[in-house]
């Protein structure tokens, strides 16, 4: 990207956003994948990406606005599969979900954030939205699930995805038991069965 | 207590220990109900406990260790049901857990542990530990609805447990949304109806 990079005064001021973003994005990621994630800064984060703190506190707001924009855009990394079998979608969704905690640096930053809100209560109401969305852009697996009559109308959807989801971060934050594809499989079989057998209409 | 307190010389050992111990939790107990978790310290256990700080670590280690025995005698206080029906026994189960964190002192206790292991990691397998003790504690209710025939032979207990435990915590510490007896009803009602689908053999 940075070969590509067009003469200063050339940019468009989104395509300058779009590259502060990133530069910023990129320097909490690196430092998190150092496990800083107590040292973690403005003023650190800024003097990393080579921009102004005031630039950083002026979009992002503090530390914890910049670290949840960097799970928002790893999250969204995972795909929504349409396999056109409830059980299987729910299966590759998990194992997405597990690829992407599967790295440390990956770990470090859900917790680091979990951690955040604990100290800045105010993060908890955005960190509880940005997965009320995320959640609702993947209910579509079981909207599908739905039109085709595998389950029953009057589903909810968000509720069985929350049904794999959950799994997925009590083990990550609370019991630390593995994540491994046979726990995904079953996961994602207890879920269909549930939602099949009409248990979240 | 206090007033039944024996003359000092004439103390046993382990009523003192216990005495001690019980004086450090609820030190820890009183900073936690006024939300300072960053700022717990030993010294300031210490002080508030009135016992020395060198006694604190030797016998927790670090705030982190009397972090994780308080929450333990806290979860320990959910009783476990014995209804005869899966079912009810685990909403029943979902409600006393539900009862614990409708306090902001136990959600601060809660949330102060999970950020107390990411900034302590060896704190992680201690905390892992506990859970998995706790899960295999409360599965007797699942080991009672197979050998009543409700659940089918070979079901694993522990992932029946985990299957309404996750909903909670991913609720407490992830997405923020409420926790109420219609959640508790469904979440006990989706993981008894896998149970005796036979999803956990």
């Amino acid at each position: 990207m940075a070969q590509q990079r067009p003469a200063h005064g050339s940019v468009r001021p989104g395509g300058r956003t779009a590259r502060t973003r990133q530069a910023v994005l990129d320097a909490a990621l690196a430092e998190l994948g150092a496990g800083e994630f107590g040292r973690l800064s403005v003023e650190r984060l800024a003097a990393r990406a080579g921009v102004h703190a005031t630039t950083v506190r002026r979009r992002w707001g503090s530390v914890q606005g910049v670290v949840l924009d960097l799970f928002a855009s790893v999250v969204e990394e995972v795909t929504v599969p349409d396999t056109g079998e409830l059980r299987e979608d729910l299966r590759i969704l998990l194992d997405g979900i597990l690829a992407l905690y599967a790295t440390p640096r990956n770990r470090n930053l859900l917790t680091g954030m979990i951690a955040a809100v604990v100290e800045h209560p105010d993060a908890s109401r955005v960190m509880g939205r940005f997965f009320t969305d995320r959640t609702r852009h993947v209910a579509v697996i079981v909207e599908r699930a739905a039109a085709r009559g595998e389950v029953p109308a009057g589903t909810d959807a968000a509720q069985v995805i929350e049904a794999v989801s959950a799994p997925v971060y009590y083990r990550l934050l609370v019991t630390h038991q593995p994540l491994d594809p046979a726990f995904a499989r079953r996961t994602a079989d207890v879920a269909a069965r549930a939602a099949r057998a009409g248990a979240f209409t």
